[in-house]
């Protein structure tokens, strides 16, 4: 019994047992399967990177041709999905989109055994960027989109799918670093919540909705968006510093700044934060850059903390013309790499995930009739 | 640190607090706010207890006819949402379906603010079984009804829709019955997924999404399905022994025995036995009956094992002529009150779920290209 734990949120208390990450761990910021993070950004894919998470090694010339080929292959929406999309109203939230297409395809392909497990992760990393842009698409205007590009990476099949036009390759790559600095961060909320889905032998479908689910709120996945409405809402530089200022007096959260595990910095930021300037070329573009940079200097200076991946990747998402509310559904894209291979760790070494609780409530007492 | 929690799934661990329910503490099987399951079980009925884990107390008599109201008042389902059930394969496990439902419903009717959470979970507390029904029939005769009955509890309403007709009294108060003993039991795997998912302040519906999800694990919800399954592989008592010795010989787990908590006896299982016996009625049911009995006592025998609410549970629907398929979805039902309540909770003290892992991954290597 470790009576501590109960208003902790189990920070610091080890839960299980990963290979796939380290974080904040002997001097190093973020490793996935030994690899660190900075040199993944700088030499790998996303492709390459989710390859690594799901198979375990980066792939081979012949590995990665094989594997992008299926993933291509795997764009196309089953109609029956297609029509529970349509029914989705078009003020619905699209993280709520996601979970919604999520299960309904796992009713639509049911995982039959673990044998499917790696099809079914494979067939969910392309299925989501489909499933958002034929929703956005048929909601916006009516139109029954293809899910189908000449793009082969997910990066570059995404930005086609929203602009209609092939991206730039320095705006392509720019995504693809964003995807490959979200795709893992080891117990997480809402990887630890699909390990407790998973713990009692449910499917991949299930394990991965309540992961939506869970880096839906604002205190996970929301807060790239909530970054973003921060930074819009202060016209110049001089203006956020004084509404930051204002809001820190009220004791108000800033969204974006500090992380749980890591004390320092957040080292995705450096990444992201580099790819985010060269982005940011219009002077729409550069005046949110100046407001973001403000802000940062405003956080370190009167609360001593450092801006995470959330903050930077507003940046570059506006900056590659990206709705808000997508930002988001970009993590759940990325993430479902590592979510997927989280799921198959957990039910290669399966132990039911069931703390305890500690009671405060009323005393026995009968029932009076 | 607690080095020692990485296979155990956290079993011990103090996670949260609750006034919710007591799991086998200081000499008491189970208690909801305080109450005994016995005495809940034998006094009073499913929507009273619902209205006991949702508002804190058991209902004042002009509290529980408005409560009764207002659940009866949200039985119809919107025509978007019976859409989405539409599209749902006839093949679909009834769990995908709830899990999809209440995603989709969380689409169409999303939870504005905290403020709406009763709302919500009154909501789905009647939503489900109008979901499962809908989709059951359109999908066996492709008939689109009206999910609305005359009678006012949801075991009864449930029975009628499954049926055609008003269930008898006896059948009525089992089912209900079986609902109480369902409705709520601390950090259990499901309920602490969707307290993981609430933790990041996502909203009710993704909470419940994950709950269901987690639910529908083998593990955990399916129990009751996988009794139904071996009790109707014997033939009779004597082909139970036999065919259990060999199972029990092949080391193969035997779902309905056991507890992860509860370590002499499932206080459940005493109650619901009780009215599984007295449903069994036909020479069929009672066959069956013989069978759980001779499986009961070649368990306690052999492996010192009780049964646990999941293995007479699976008697007492089978008598009601439920499909095995429906018996976790039932579980669903029941157990809405207490996911919900939990949700509550963890909104009122929240603190972000996110523990650590201990790695045991590749030492740090560089990417050679």
């Amino acid at each position: 019994m470790h009576a501590s734990n109960a208003d902790s949120g189990l920070d610091g208390v080890v839960a299980g047992r990963t290979a796939l990450s380290t974080v904040s761990q002997a001097g190093v910021g973020l490793t996935y399967r030994g690899y660190c993070i900075e040199e993944l950004a700088a030499h790998t894919t996303f492709e390459e990177v989710a390859h690594l998470l799901l198979y375990g090694e980066l792939p081979t010339r012949e590995e990665l041709i094989a594997f992008v080929e299926r993933l291509e292959a795997s764009r196309s929406l089953p109609l029956r999905l297609r029509a529970v999309l349509e029914q989705l109203p078009a003020s619905t939230h699209p993280m709520d989109v996601l979970r919604t297409g999520c299960s309904a395809l796992g009713c639509c392909e049911p995982e039959q055994s673990f044998a499917d497990q790696h099809a079914v992760a494979e067939r969910l990393l392309v299925a989501f960027p489909s499933m958002l842009m034929y929703w956005n698409r048929f909601q916006q205007s009516g139109q029954r989109i293809e899910t189908q590009t000449e793009e082969p990476s997910l990066a570059g099949h995404f930005l086609q799918l929203l602009h209609g036009t092939r991206p730039e390759e320095f705006q392509r790559r720019a995504l693809d670093v964003s995807l490959i600095l979200y795709a893992e961060h080891e117990f997480n909320a809402s990887t630890f919540s699909a390990r407790v889905t998973a713990s009692t032998l449910s499917d991949l479908y299930s394990a991965i909705t309540s992961a939506i689910g869970t880096l839906r709120g604002p205190l996970h996945g929301g807060a790239n968006e909530a970054a973003m409405s921060l930074i819009e809402s202060f016209a110049d530089p001089e203006a956020a510093e004084r509404g930051l200022l204002e809001r820190l007096a009220r004791k108000e959260k800033v969204m974006g700044f500090g992380h749980r595990v890591y004390k320092g910095r957040d080292p995705r930021s450096d990444v992201i934060q580099v790819w985010a300037k060269q982005l940011c070329q219009t002077p729409d573009d550069q005046s949110r850059l100046a407001v973001a940079e403000r802000i940062e200097s405003v956080m370190q200076r009167e609360k001593h903390l450092f801006p995470n991946l959330d903050f930077y990747s507003a940046i570059a998402y506006s900056a590659l013309r990206i709705p808000t509310a997508m930002f988001t559904p970009l993590f759940v894209f990325a993430r479902t790499a590592g979510w997927s291979a989280h799921v198959f760790e957990q039910r290669s070494d399966n132990r039911l995930i069931r703390p305890i609780a500690e009671y405060i409530g009323p005393e026995l007492r009968p029932v009076v009739r």
